[in-house]
């Protein structure tokens, strides 16, 4: 059996976990939220990084912190999961879909524009697949309306934008937030858990009060004030320390993991690149303003009963491809309250994208399976 | 070093987090996700159980469970921690503040009904300290003002009311929702850690909705529908299957903790109530209709200034004892929108009360020390 995803042990998870019990604090903000928390300000310039209990968590921090109220608009690719929405409905926003682009499922950029009005506050990208949005584009639409951007960076760890005097940032490095996920399905994992990057430091007070409950639990615990109390909105963002245990024990391996999974993706670009020359299907390109972290590979069938085939034909051999979102477009909690619009290409990905198993410990020969049997559906007509 | 909390591993932890991750699944309702909520159902009768990632999150379920909306009142005890009072604040209502009963922490039920107006649609009482508040006049008021109760039974688990009539109900299963916590300081602990209990039929597919970010994927994996979708608002509720696995191992242990902690109780009791024969303390007195489930004990000093003689007294022999909650009328937060009123009895105990080392680990010889400080402070001046 070759699932689509497993979760893995890769060094000193247990082992940490038990150091957190015996450090006597396995509540939030632990010594192993601070480690991870200081790993990823240092690798990737991040101003500010706090641990969260899921991505979904930082982005509904991230509506908190944008001050998003029922008056508002926030713009949102219709192809993404429904959390990129529902944070910024708990507020109260009216969600203004956008298509995505023809060439990949992120947000098509050059249609941000005539979605805005003088309701908008803030624009939503998400890195689909951990392939960088245009974010050149999107930051100076963002700055001409004076718009946050918000980068659902769920699936972009150890991505790169590439700018076009050739500099690079991290993803999640280059809007006013930017909301990362650890669920088992990510390239690093804690089961469940995210973070959240602030990059601009008028909102670091806020939202250390905000993960807190609404207190300024963490400004008494610094000795800056002498009792803490009751000041905002907030709820409970903190991940255990057992979490973040883990999660730190995967983080000292993080070359060790990324190297695999680059090796897995270009393994199945380059094996099934036939089959994309031929026409059978659609493999991810990188667009030259983006690295690739290899947290995903996909393929894009013909139409939605090619891919029901092709699923019936992995799964009678025991291997388990999955699709991926149903555009929000299309959902019944936006149709009870907004008209019927068409997404071409955001449901031509809910259609016809593939997600293959992908993980840390799919072994060679697991994955020529995968590849031999997309290969003997699309050939088998011919032989 | 005496701590006021220590977190411990008492058996199965660390083996149950690695079959947890062997089993390939760490993302929410996994395996021990599952053995969890199960044990609580059977134990307590609970009808329906969802573990949560806080009891914060439990309570901000409740809320949105409750439809609450910026036309609604909710009466909450000024003496509680903010998140019982932030849930409902996150769905927009009004919060309106309840003082404690004299004899202990607890919302004063006589003092409810002034407080219910046209808007109110749910009380939500605190069970402080594991001891039950008054249920059946609590319940007695919501059936005839047709109101919602929701249970905050963070400190509650193993704790019982006994009704008028003999029977006895075990704290959670008598509100429409009740939400406990599994934090750190808590009897059984996973570090952060919650669970929503459901008492109504009639909620428990719309709460599996809201925990899954307001999809109907539960219902997808039993089979009942063909494709999950986006139905509701909601959030990322659950926690980890790493959480529920260490917090399985506590309950495979349930008795010996309890037992230990009844024994930590009892002696903290027996030897301070010559302090309260005196009248120099205030020591936990259990009302007739509750039972004692040994989740804090605390003390209460003749005045703030004395409390704070007496923790330093504490700390000048590595002892650290803490206070407990500002009452929330005095609040920042709540006075900016609020003018202040005097809630007697809940500042009371926000000046006066103070908890005492207790932990299981905590030793008898640590203990014995604890009460030979408190007893020095307070017989010194006779000596």
């Amino acid at each position: 059996m070759i699932p689509f995803n497993k979760s893995f042990i890769i060094g000193n998870e247990l082992l940490y976990i038990e150091e957190a019990v015996k450090s006597g604090k396995i509540s939030g903000d632990g010594i192993f939220t601070k480690k991870c928390q200081s790993f990823f300000q240092e690798k990737y310039q991040f101003p500010k990084v706090l641990l969260t209990t899921s991505c979904t968590d930082a982005l509904e921090m991230a509506a908190i912190l944008s001050n998003i109220t029922s008056e508002d608009e926030v713009i949102v690719p219709a192809f993404t999961f429904v959390s990129t929405a529902n944070a910024f409905v708990l507020r109260g926003a009216k969600i203004i879909f956008a298509d995505s682009s023809i060439k990949n499922p992120n947000i098509d950029v050059d249609k941000i524009e005539n979605l805005i009005t003088s309701k908008t506050k803030a624009i939503v990208v998400v890195h689909y697949a951990g392939i960088a949005c245009d974010m050149e584009k999107v930051m100076e639409i963002a700055k001409k309306y004076n718009l946050l951007v918000i980068e659902d960076a769920a699936q972009a760890i150890d991505s790169y934008y590439v700018f076009s005097d050739g500099t690079k940032r991290a993803l999640g490095s280059i809007g006013h937030f930017a909301a990362f996920s650890f669920h088992e399905t990510k390239n690093i994992i804690s089961g469940e858990g995210g973070m959240l990057v602030i990059n601009d430091q008028k909102y670091f007070d806020r939202a250390e009060i905000i993960r807190e409950k609404g207190t300024n639990r963490s400004a008494f615990f610094r000795g800056e004030i002498d009792k803490y109390g009751w000041v905002d909105i907030g709820s409970s963002f903190l991940p255990s320390d057992i979490i973040a245990a883990f999660l730190f024990a995967q983080l000292e391996k993080f070359d060790v993991i990324q190297n695999k999974r680059i090796t897995i993706w270009n393994k199945y670009f380059h094996e099934l690149k036939e089959l994309k020359d031929k026409g059978f299907i659609g493999i991810p390109q990188i667009p030259k303003y983006a690295t690739n972290n290899a947290h995903m590979f996909y393929i894009i069938c013909k139409d939605e009963a090619e891919r029901s085939n092709l699923i019936d034909a992995m799964k009678s051999v025991e291997i388990y491809p999955v699709f991926h979102y149903t555009s929000l477009n299309k959902s019944q909690f936006y149709l009870e309250t907004n008209e019927s619009i068409d997404y071409i290409n955001a449901e031509k990905f809910s259609d016809r994208l593939l997600r293959l198993p992908f993980f840390y410990e799919l072994t060679n020969q697991e994955q020529e399976q995968v590849i031999s049997t997309i290969k003997y559906f699309y050939f088998k007509s011919r032989i």
